[in-house]
């Protein structure tokens, strides 16, 4: 009982600061992504097929990592040439305003056009904690289940896009794919869901046109 | 910085709490079993394959199933026969130990031999929060990747038991399994491992010889 007080607390004061996140992004005409999805869904390796097809087209991209432990997936995103920022949580389960908003000053290039965020792999609190994104994108991967919406709702209402990911698994699966349609369009019937595979390359074209059309409506 | 505090003082009633569940589990000979993974990785389709093998050995079984929202995998498990108890945590992203303890006393049956508690889909806070298990069973699917256990160090130190889950994926994912298992031996050296899958059964028998010995063993 005491938790969920000091927990609304907390979140207010995540909201303040995550506008004026919002905000100073708006300023800098940098379009911020939050990156949502399980441990193990794809995060990462979706960066390392798009960020290349984006830097092409001219986006100065940049990543804020985020990972309780270790720093393997920002070596991973540094090898693609983009400015990357790992943020080590030690244990929390996702990133806070207060985390990021600090280091929108300090760290990331002025000049980004584009900057991820690859939040903590987990699809609870990451919905909860507002970081002063344009939009959250969620991933799920194909071998995760067709039921995740309903199961993790918050996620999947806020997200503008959602990307099916691994899907090149799905004949090895029972992913149902009207159900998960069904759930998706139950929730959150604008949002646009794309079909990927990292591994086959499906997908990727699509989720890159996606970003560079939101670049350019500002 | 605050919120580190109130964390503390969260954990502290949270670990006496389990404690007095575990002297509790312990008088009534019932062996707790808290399952750990990330969302889609197989908990729920492991009861599905696991119960029913234990039931045929003359275990009494009962679940308790921890979900944010939904009662999906709480009505999966009832079809197995056995009594099941749905926590929906609202938006919460772990179980606690306050959860659980109530229930023990008014909803698991006082003959209950064998008490799975199947956690929020989270790979970090259920590793936090002790429920007063006897032990943690932590569940890795293969398309989660081999990185795991270095990402979420403390899940998998803690864990007895290791289930590779989803092994008929690895022919189709880049899991590399001497990564996984060089992880596990620098984290957690004495946890056993068993590879299974829930589609082909592989590993089902010794998962269940596994609770079995546990139990014989008292």
């Amino acid at each position: 009982m005491e938790l969920k007080v000091i927990k609304q607390k907390v979140l207010q004061a995540n909201e303040d600061l995550a506008e004026k996140s919002r905000l100073l992004m708006r300023e800098r005409r940098c379009l911020m992504v939050n990156l949502i999805s399980s441990p193990g869904s794809g995060k990462t390796s979706l960066l390392e097929r798009i960020v290349p097809v984006l830097l092409a087209n001219g986006v100065k991209v940049a990543v804020i990592e985020g990972d309780c432990y270790s720093t393997r997936d920002g070596e991973r995103v540094q090898r693609l040439g983009v400015p990357v920022i790992q943020i080590n949580t030690e244990g929390d389960c996702h990133l806070e305003a207060s985390t990021v908003h600090g280091i929108l000053s300090t760290e990331v290039p002025v000049d980004t056009g584009l900057l991820f965020v690859e939040n903590v792999g987990n699809l609870v609190c990451p919905a909860v904690f507002d970081l002063g994104e344009k939009l959250k994108v969620s991933i799920l991967s194909v071998p995760e289940g067709s039921d995740k919406p309903v199961k993790y709702p918050l996620l999947f209402r806020e997200s503008g896009l959602v990307v099916l990911n691994k899907i090149d698994l799905a004949q090895h699966t029972n992913f149902n794919r009207p159900e998960f349609y069904g759930f998706m369009k139950d929730i959150n019937p604008a949002c646009r869901i794309i079909e990927a595979s990292c591994t086959s390359g499906e997908g990727i074209g699509e989720i890159s046109d996606f970003f560079m059309a939101l670049l350019k409506s500002g």
